[in-house]
């Protein structure tokens, strides 16, 4: 097992933990798949949220090794004539509706193969489910990419597929707008902005950053660097802004949610 | 490992995700199965809720090969003379008290063999907790049966299970009354009536379908046919009876819970 | 397989199962030992409760193998001075912050031997994150201890590690104080009274156990002893007092929370 490394397949829906739907998705895996590792990345994704997914998945997929298939499914327009796809870039494979949920993982390079899922010998049943296709088409087609088929046996190539851009803050010279991307299991607010662009931008500068009820200028390295209760800015380890409280929920005591603006202000030391 | 699909063990408990009682009995399993693959149903099934439980396994079964064990502990009556068993059905393994927990997947078809785990040899202790025999009895019990013993090794035949009748409705020409026997964690409303007893009933006729504050009159095939916010009908992934709302919560704003009675009314087109 | 029981791998912290931090984990595990077996036993434990996570691990390595890799992250002070350590007992592993998490496991005995994690070559990075080493640092030397690295490559040998002494209650001739160290999702309270104390005290006596509102004086041996809704004192599963409510949440009907005292009194029965 250890010398085929697409074994591993991931998983990340906002099906719950309470219900069946993963466990149906993983008997069909493991049907045409019995030897793939499964991982579950998160199934508590918030309904329908595209964006955290995009979020969480972005903050995992780097620490699995090339070969993995992460399959995710967060589909609020499940049935509809949305694209499925299955992609392929920098080794990693991904599988799941065309609608933005891979964005954050591709905003720096274009994917180096899209396939659009158009072929039923690949899904569980020709006539899919109109509400589960994470089961009876996404689920199928990622066993079978885990099982060695070729991305050019599941579908026919396409050349595009949906972006969003709520990856990208607005930054100039003064300074950078971004907004919270993700509210952790701590109320840690994790922003997109990155700590090579706000580097970049800062140089020798101090910072002012405005977010929530709070106005903060110094970076911390951890939580601890600063007294139980206070407010914190650091750099989380995916290298992300966060704002956080030492022991505490940053998110219900600043009054920040996921989709709150964050202004950072540079300003000369003197 | 490919070649025993015996070796696919579920677990479905109400146990919950926080305390240690499910990670005890994978413990269990695993000293006594080390190669035996896992996968968790789920864990999160309301407390002593045999009918939820009930009917999450029933829509995961389906999906597995034949051999899975499936070990099922919702258990209110621990501890008393409820019998413990294990028993097969059309090649699927089930191991749990005698409470009802199978109905469901038995409505059908009368189990092929049935046993009393009467036999203290393959528990995980000749005196078991009396408050966990998810761990000293069930889980031991079908990590041998995962391994390969046969269900007469591990207990003596009986020849009937407990069933529950609420897998039912009751149905006349005029139309038909079910209920709503699982609420998902998007608040879709999962009833008990299948597509198959509907369609048959309905034959050329249209319908109207009385159930919380709603009245139905429109079959959708998914839940994007909709606009958003509105209320609708279609037949889920398992092929029962869904009352749901596009992009919202029906439970919550239709006033449904598990339980709620569903009425059915076919009227001639005229 | 089968025949290297270390490589079973098991999680406990408080990463909650909604972000993409334990999946952050099991891509760092995998990559380096991509054979080894992972168990979660909860991700649910309260933010930075290491008395729950000391109580739940403890509850739960009796019923793994021999060579079983424990790690747990449960770890407020990340970041700072705290040790990060790996250590053996009775041929288990435990790996993790060096703050109490492991207080329960070794109360009765001395680890047989312990190191601090401090060579960088076994880390994920030798830069790790100073929010995350439950990725960097602890699940990278799991891995490799789980894929049959020794103790003595990975750190120095250390004497000494933290140990809290909540585990421990008060007890005279005439009763015992302790207190409740955890309250399962079921909403019953454990003790920290272990049946073996308790019998070895009570000897031909009777007894009063006074707990929130409640006076308790007989004991069961389990919750259907009981009428629905009935009070009831027994001892668990893992032998420790426990105080329940059969079907139903003594936590919230008797106002006890962990950290409640408990007070057992002896009392001769003439």
């Amino acid at each position: 097992m250890a010398t085929d490394p697409r074994r591993i397949l991931t998983l990340t829906s906002d099906f719950g933990n309470r219900d069946g739907y993963v466990a149906a998705m993983k008997g069909t895996i493991l049907t045409i798949a019995p030897d793939v590792r499964i991982v579950d990345v998160s199934h508590e994704i918030a309904p329908q949220d595209v964006m955290e997914a995009a979020y969480v998945l972005s903050s995992v997929v780097p620490h699995y090794p090339p070969g993995t298939v992460h399959l995710a499914v967060v589909d609020p327009e499940v049935g509809t004539d949305r694209k499925c796809v299955a992609l392929e870039q920098g080794g990693h494979y991904y599988v799941g509706p065309d609608n933005g949920l891979f964005s954050l993982l591709l905003k720096s390079s274009e994917p180096d193969h899209i396939v659009e899922l158009d072929r039923p010998q690949f899904w569980r049943t020709p006539e899919p489910s109109t509400t589960f296709q994470g089961r009876d088409i996404f689920a199928s087609v990622a066993a079978h990419l885990a099982a060695g088929r070729m991305l050019d046996d599941l579908g026919s190539t396409i050349l595009e597929i949906q972006t969003m851009h709520w990856a990208i803050p607005i930054s100039d010279d003064q300074g950078i707008q971004g907004w919270v991307v993700h509210v952790d299991g701590y109320g840690n607010c994790i922003t997109n902005i990155s700590r090579l662009e706000f580097e970049q931008l800062q140089q020798t500068r101090r910072f002012k950053c405005y977010v929530g009820n709070a106005i903060l200028d110094h970076r911390q390295n951890t939580y601890a660097d600063t007294a139980p209760g206070e407010t914190l800015v650091l750099f989380n380890s995916d290298d992300f802004l966060e704002v956080a409280i030492n022991r505490g929920n940053a998110s219900a005591m600043l009054d920040i949610k996921k989709g709150t603006s964050v202004n950072v202000v540079f300003v000369d030391d003197k």
